[in-house]
Formats: C-alpha cells, structure tokens, sequence
C-alpha cells in the first residue's frame, strides 16, 4: 500500500485541506492518504523543515510526502518533486526540505511543469491543482523524471550553524515544541564526542545555567529545567512536566551554550 | 478502495469522532476512513457547508461524506442520506448540504429511516448510532433507497444573495478562513463577464477601498490588501501574508461592492 | 484491513504523531493507520482514558489501538500491551486503560520488553521507539505473548465512585467536553433503575438546580441547562447550543447530586 503523507499550513475548518486529499484520491484511488499534521503556523517554513525532518524517513521507501507550506504560491517560485533516500516529496521550492537534504544520501530533485493544471491552476491554491497531482503521480508509481527537469539549486534555508572550540559549544534554539521544549541545532554526536562526560558539562539558555546534560525526563524532580539528547538527537531545554519556553522566556533564536569546564 | 471521509465540529479529543470512525470500521471492513476536519465551530452549518461545497467533489464517485454538524440532534429534524452527482452523502437535514445540493446535476435524496439504532440511539449522538451505519451501508455499495423513503424538499439555507447591475456588483462575505481571507458569495464568473476588465473594477469592503481585482497575493507588497478571485472561484479579500479579516474588522456578513466605473 | 489507531498528547504540528504512524507503515506495511486524537491535554491520563472508553470497541476485532500519553516516559514504568475483548492495545502502564480494563471480559495484559530498540531506546520518546513497533508486531497478526511477560497488576486510575442511598445518588464530574458538557461517574442504569421516573428525580450540579432528567437537548430552550443520560450512558449535565461548563462554572471533580424526592 503506497502512503500520501500530507504536511500543510492549511488548518482542516476551511476544507483547503480535505481538497487536496480528494484530489490525490481520484487520480491515486489505490493510495492510502495520511495526515501528518495540518496546524504549521501559517507560512512557518522553519517550523514545517523541523516536523518533517522528525518523520519523512520513518515512513517506509516508495511513501509521498506531499508538503505545502507556501507563502509564496503565485509567485515565481518554483513547484519542486523529489526523490531523497527512497521516499518522494512534492512541495514549493522555497527551503522546506533543507533539513532531509542536509542529510540525504540519494537526491533527485526536479521541476514540477508537466502535471497538474499548469497555468491553469488557481493561483493561490496550488497544493491543489499542482502539488496534489503530482504527488499522485507519484503515488502511481510513475517516474520522477515525467515531472519536469531536473533542479541542481534547490532553496536550502539559511539556518544558523553552532559552533564550538575545546571549551564548549554555542548553538540556537531551531524549534519550540508543543511542550516548551527548545530544540537546539546542537547534534548529539557533538556532546557525546566531547572529551568531557556529558555529565559533567554544564548548559546555559538565555544566561540561565540548566545544570549537565541528562538522560531523560525523570533525571530531575518535577518541574526543574534540564538539557537532554532528544529524540531528533539534537541538544534539548526542557522542563519536566512544564514549559521550559516559559520558564526561561526563550524561543527560536535563543542562544545555548554548553561548556565542557565548568 | 470506497473512502469515507468525516467532516464534524465534535473536535478530537473527546473521542466522539473517533466513535464514528470506529463504527464504520466495524460495519464496512474494506473502507477506508479519512477525516476531512472535526473543528468547525460549534454548530457551525454555514461554516461546515462552505468547507464540505471545497473537498467534495474532488474525491471520486463512490465516496462517502459523512457530515455531521447537528445542533438540533434529538429534535424532529430528519437524517438524510443523498447521491450528488455520483458521491454520497449522510447527514442531517439541516443545510449543511446546501452549497453542494445547489450547483448539482443528479441529485437522490432519502430519509435514513432503516438502518442504525433507530429508535434506540442515543438522543444526543446519531452521528454515531445513525449516520455513521448509514455511510457503512453506503460503503459497502448497497443502495440509497434502501435506506428509507426519498426527500423531495430538504432544507436549504437561506444565504444571502449578490445582486448586481450595470454599475457594479453587491454581495456580502459568507466565511473567513484560517488566514483571515475573506470569502465572498460574489461569482469569479460575475467579476470575469463584465464588460470592464477586473484591473480596472474597484472593491470595496466595509467601506476600505481594496483596489482591482488582481491575480494573486504576489501581485502586491507583503502587507497590503487585495481582492482576487479565489480557488473556490468567488471574489475574496486578503492581505499578502497577513489577516484581512484584522486588518478591515469585517467578517460574515460583511457587505463587498464591486464598481466596474471607479 | 488491519487498523492501528493512534491516541496521543503530542499535537501534530511538531511530527511526533507522524513520526509513530512512520514507524508503524515501515514495520507494519498492511495496516490502515488512523487516528483518534493528538490533543489531548500535555500529560491527561484521565482525559485519554475518557476518550478512549468513548471508541475503542466501536472499533472491530482486531483492531490495535496505540495510545501514548506518558508523562513518566524514562523513569521506571513499564510498556504495557494487551488484548482486551478483542481489540489490542499498546501504550504506558499509567491508568490509561483503566476505564477499558473495568468493563472488560476477556483481558490479556503483558509487559513490552521483546521489540522495539530496548534499551536503545530515545528515553524521551518510547512512543516511537518501543511502543510504534509493538503496535506493528501486533498488526501483522503476531502473538501478544511473544512481546513480553504477563502483566498482572496494571496501574489503574483511582477516580472518585459515586455513592447512593434511598434518597438519591452523589457522584463527581469526570471529564468536560468540547461542548462544555460536564460528564459525570453516575451510570445511566443507576437514574433508569430508581423507584422514581427520571423526569420526577431533581439535579443539583455545584448547588445550581438543573432540574429533571431530559431525554435529549430539545427537551428545553436553547441556552437553557439540562441533565441528561449521555452516549456513554453517565449522567451529564448541559445546556443547549451552549457550555454547562461555564454556566455553573464546574469543571473535573465537581460535585453532582440526583435526589429522587425533590
């Protein structure tokens, strides 16, 4: 069974959504359709990146991804399908695959021109009338390459790099998640390949010192601040059983630091 | 593979769409169970009815819609089931139907009289006991009549109408959506068959002069307002990435005018 | 069609949710996967516990329900999954099959420790990695028993029980829907049992009367309150096309007394 994953900005109430589901259905009637989640804050590319990079590998080879966060419709962005690892994706060319590519081993990545209702679409719902068929094309088993020509520049998001030094690692908060966690773009490999334990280093978030880094939740009393190794492998701030977004009154952008000799 | 997809305004997290759900599985084995959105407002049957007139017909035949905005569940009100132009239907006879029933070809409508619980569902829950058997047995491909006895006058909506003359065209805003688009019940075909080309027409909404009728957001600087022809193919409102709904203070029934001698 | 149907307190927006359904299509390639709801409130184990009562035996045998609301992910509690009547279900041993386990006949309960990453595990989401690939073992139609050892003391909810006396009956409100409604832990046969007609017994929720036991919500005005026997045949408490909620401004724990000579 072949699987359309949708990932949008839309919300459901509005039925923008639904539109696209249908559309998929009568031109892919043997694929399963699946919503990965429909409530991105409206045109948050970062925030659709993030979401995604969590779950498009999980899905197995052969999956569609079908992902419309798209501020830009009408506009001359590009539509783009992919190819990345195994599993399609169709969506707006304005960054929101960055993170899967950023750790892709197999890309193919072309122009989307040869499905869907080409200069007929209705310029503000092309999730509709240009994304949504395409993924079904997809979801049939047809080529990528039937789609349009191959694309060698894809808009990757300009997302800030951490840094470190033999003295510690500086990084940003990418992401706060429906719990308050902070998601920082500081990799796992970069605590745990430290000289130093990670037991022993100390995390900083907006000046407030988080104490080492633990191993889950229960490491500390209930609602004491920690930092972690979450599940995406990245630095995290949390608060057990609270907001760690409130409590230290950080969101995306903030900075962390870990330091080694503390 | 016969989709039935669900439109409700019981939300998520009580577990009442899910009941449905769960009772179509039982009662039609094959189906697949798709939700289009649990979060229309409360009671909303305009809301519903505008959201469902967006998705329907984009499935394919043989889709059932299974729709249940009920704020009068228990009272004389009928449960109806309907084929539309080749998708069914089940609802309540409350107008939730109305956009779809209005631009239809075919159209066979029944009292849902003989399947589900009947006497013993419970008064405040037919989406369950009622109209979630009805669309199994709609699924499973037995017949509409077989359901009970047909309707001949179901229960429309009394929406208001556009009016227009030589000068211009009057109409109101029957829904916002998520991005604060405002959504009117103005024909994209009134606006395109007039003898002034749109860009030279004038919108205004509760007295705000929108400009012409442009293409799409792009066609403005991120902030400003614009009227367009929208993919529901009605004149809408919105501001480039922004809320037209904050921006001019209007909403439902709001009055738009369009003057073709600005 | 092997259903897996999801119930969790992650929200969509952050991929958590989908992260699982990935999980389970790779492991599982067969299975329809659905889902209940992401929004149950962060860490309400009562809440899930309600919700799921609501649905999951509406669902047909076979049927896996993977339910994750975890506020103790990481420390000591153990991964639980069971067949209960039928239907299998997968998620924390916390109390979240309380209300499931109380009204069950056949019940197999074991501890998940044979799939899933183990100690590999990321200790902050077992949903993913421990609980998702138990649910798939179970979709593909292999043995409970292989994933574990017996469970025979399941951590169950200690939730208020209603008392009754000649007189009347006391219980307490357990959940608050979307609508407002104020459900409470008084069993439909303990009002339909009584020596006296419904409609002659007295309400009190909070000290405010709401008068006698209605049939269903058009059995008074419109804005009016109402006591009720709800589809989950407990008593609840109303009002029409409005929020008993805020009306007596009772939530979770309130008071409810039925009297039978009022």
């Amino acid at each position: 069974m072949t699987r359309v994953v949708l990932l949008t900005d839309f919300g459901t109430a509005d039925g923008y959504a639904a539109a696209m589901a249908g559309v998929v259905a009568a031109a892919a009637p043997a694929a399963a359709i699946e919503h990965a989640a429909h409530d991105i804050a409206p045109g948050d590319i970062v925030g659709a990146a993030v979401a995604l990079s969590r779950y498009a590998l999980r899905y197995p080879a052969g999956t569609v991804h079908l992902v419309v966060v798209d501020p830009g419709v009408g506009s001359e962005r590009r539509a783009m399908a992919a190819t990345i690892d195994g599993r399609h994706f169709v969506g707006p060319d304005n960054g929101v695959l960055s993170l899967i590519l950023e750790g892709a081993e197999r890309v193919r990545l072309v122009a989307v021109e040869r499905v869907g209702l080409g200069p007929d679409a209705a310029p503000t719902f092309h999730g509709r009338d240009i994304f949504a068929p395409a993924a079904a094309h997809l979801a049939r088993g047809e080529s990528l390459e039937a789609l349009g020509p191959p694309i060698y520049d894809p808009i990757l998001l300009e997302t800030p790099s951490p840094s470190r030094d033999g003295n510690g690692v500086r990084g940003q908060v990418i992401h706060v998640d429906r719990f308050g966690t902070l998601i920082t773009n500081v990799p796992g490999a970069w605590v745990r390949g430290s000289e130093v334990p990670a037991e022993c280093a100390r995390v900083r978030i907006n000046g407030v010192d988080v104490g080492p880094v633990r191993r889950t939740y229960a490491d500390v009393a209930p609602g004491e601040l920690l930092a972690l190794i979450g599940s995406l492998d990245h630095l995290e701030v949390s608060v057990r059983n609270g907001s760690a977004a409130e409590c230290v009154r950080a969101g995306r952008g903030a900075t962390v630091e870990l330091s080694f000799n503390a």
